[in-house]
């Protein structure tokens, strides 16, 4: 999807959202460098922050934090994923991490509505629940987070 | 607790671990700029970056993007909350944000060991799953995540 059809469906209501619904992002190479970065500040693990280290431990080398990999996940859906009104809330989310993020990663997220439901409190918001697979270069799956949308009604 | 305490209890195992165990992070302070910096690079939306036009968004002033409470908890986590042998490696969690994180919030993990089973394909390995509240300096929780942690046994 390139720049003119998303802003051609900017601003989606809880009533232009219909299950089963797709959105693809841009992309997201990630390095060593951001791999560090992330970590020496929210997840200081060696398998995050050392090379050398990280060859004789649980993922074999260097690996992104599954956080990092979820603030990715939000930036691309953020930038360029899912446009909705009001922009992009979350009440809460499932979240797993199939197969870790490695240096040179090239990261896209894949979308889809799985569901839509009224609030029940709040007559002017729906519920949307959003599917959001994060894969690398290869098409596979590093990241599946299933999340709870907040989104404002016409 | 104290430094010291957490030192000798450093490195648990899967068999040092027990259902109702309990574990208390150490704090931090959030910051405007703290949450400025995270959004401006992983969740770049208005209330997350400017506290004047917040005023009259969904959450009526700056608040914390959820990923930021997210990574802030794992770092508690990591430098202070559970010390487990290996460290704090996650398959998958789920995440939920009852209350938004303002500036000046002060954060602390509490966390708990919900469930502990073997590993069906590693037999080195065992299942812990924690769950952790983060709660702000009323005590109010800003978040629960209730992860399925990777921990070697002995």
């Amino acid at each position: 999807m390139n720049h003119a059809q998303i802003d051609s469906i900017k601003h989606l209501y809880f009533d232009d959202l219909q299950t089963g619904q797709q959105f693809e992002s841009g992309t997201h190479e990630v390095d060593a460098a951001q791999i560090r970065a992330f970590a020496q500040q929210f997840d200081p693990q060696p398998f995050h922050l050392d090379a050398d280290a990280a060859k004789d431990l649980f993922f074999g080398g260097l690996v992104a934090s599954g956080w990092h990999t979820a603030a990715i996940t939000m930036r691309l859906l953020v930038s360029s994923g899912v446009p909705i009104a009001g922009g992009l809330i979350g009440a809460g989310a499932e979240i797993s991490w199939p197969k870790p993020v490695r240096p040179g990663a090239v990261l896209r997220v894949h979308s889809e509505i799985m569901d839509l439901k009224p609030s029940r409190s709040r007559p002017d918001l729906g519920i949307a629940i959003l599917r959001s697979e994060t894969r690398d270069q290869s098409g596979d799956v590093v990241q599946v987070l299933i999340a709870k949308l907040v989104v404002p009604k016409k």
